[in-house]
């Protein structure tokens, strides 16, 4: 029997990589797929993207995956995030209420809308996203209600044939529960990058950091990559 | 008073070219959005598009226009659409039933998901765009249901304070009464483009053309372009 086939989005970070993992545990045809929008992090969230599809199915193993790297320059003309206009700081001391500078507008809107395009040409069933709601950095385009309304706005804007399921089995997760699954299901925590800022040593102090490591520290489990 | 936004989206084609002078005649205040995808005309669009956006505030008129002209490479790269992939032939033989090869996937759900990103940072209330669903080719992305369904997506995977309308005023004319609305308003349609094939002198034979001509038959006017 044919494999079904996911079109995992992955960024690169901690909770992308367990959401395409569980996807291929499920038995899926990972179809990996990965934004470059000059974000400032850019270059060390590709090299994590290829280490973390190689890691997937190791090498000498039967699977293929096929990867989609995609550039989308229209972010940088936009602006208006930090994580893309290098004249807008990095906010570093400590989350707040609200939506964050760092937000890049209706960005998982886009890369939902590639990614359905992608599902539909290569005939998959699902597109698995790595969103987290509540403990996450209050990002709109992360909800649980949005992404169930995105599914249907998909499957009435494709091919009456084109059904699309969207997975995001990471939604209702703390960051520490995010920890203590990656490591029961043996994924490679030291490929993956969360900080905004740096592309060598993790600052520390980002919200995307700060984030991380309070789910390492409450699951009680050392983070393996360098912090400044 | 400050004037209300509407993000136009402009492919240099009657329909939402129509849109356009639509929204400015409600007293929008417009925000040009056109998108080059490496389609076989697009040269030919992007002009036409220059054009119309400059003949919608004529100069010396107290207007400004803002213009967004993106560049996506994505759909060359995905291709499985005869407007993207020039190995397969644009049909010329008349309009079938089904979803034609020229069908690029969830195009218009790629196209919103960047107006509205940049409605969110341009404080833009409306997003208007020229979708046609019963005298049009039968693409799924642009039947009235998904655009409907889309706008609560937009607006639930943004912020809080983002709330857009999405316009769409030709969703059920027929192509003879666009030409009989667009005629009435002194739309200039000599500037308009809506050949899938050729840059200089409309095809007359492809499916998009062909709807064109048959509109213009109908309403009893000459249409201005030339044609092979």
């Amino acid at each position: 029997m044919k494999k079904k086939k996911a079109v995992c989005i992955m960024s690169g970070g901690m909770d992308s990589t367990l959401s395409a993992y569980m996807m291929r545990n499920l038995g899926y045809e990972i179809i990996a797929v990965h934004f470059n929008y000059d974000q400032r992090t850019q270059k060390k969230e590709l090299e994590c993207f290829e280490s973390i599809a190689e890691a997937l199915y190791p090498k000498g193993t039967a699977h293929e995956i096929k990867k989609y790297s995609l550039d989308i320059g229209f972010f940088k003309e936009l602006g208006a995030s930090a994580l893309t206009d290098t004249s807008i700081d990095v906010p570093t001391t400590g989350i707040e209420e609200g939506v964050p500078i760092t937000y890049v507008p209706f960005r998982n809107g886009i890369f939902l809308s590639m990614a359905a395009a992608i599902a539909e040409k290569e005939g998959a069933e699902v597109i698995a996203i790595g969103v987290v709601e509540e403990d996450s950095s209050g990002y709109p385009d992360c909800r649980e209600s949005y992404i169930k309304s995105m599914q249907q706005s998909i499957n009435l804007g494709t091919k009456d044939e084109t059904n699309i399921e969207i997975f995001m089995p990471l939604v209702h997760l703390k960051k520490s529960q995010i920890v203590q699954e990656a490591q029961k299901l043996h994924i490679p925590l030291e490929l993956t990058w969360s900080c905004y800022k740096n592309e060598e040593k993790a600052c520390g102090v980002c919200d995307s950091c700060r984030l991380r490591l309070k789910g390492f520290e409450q699951a009680g489990i050392k983070d393996p990559i360098e912090y400044e």
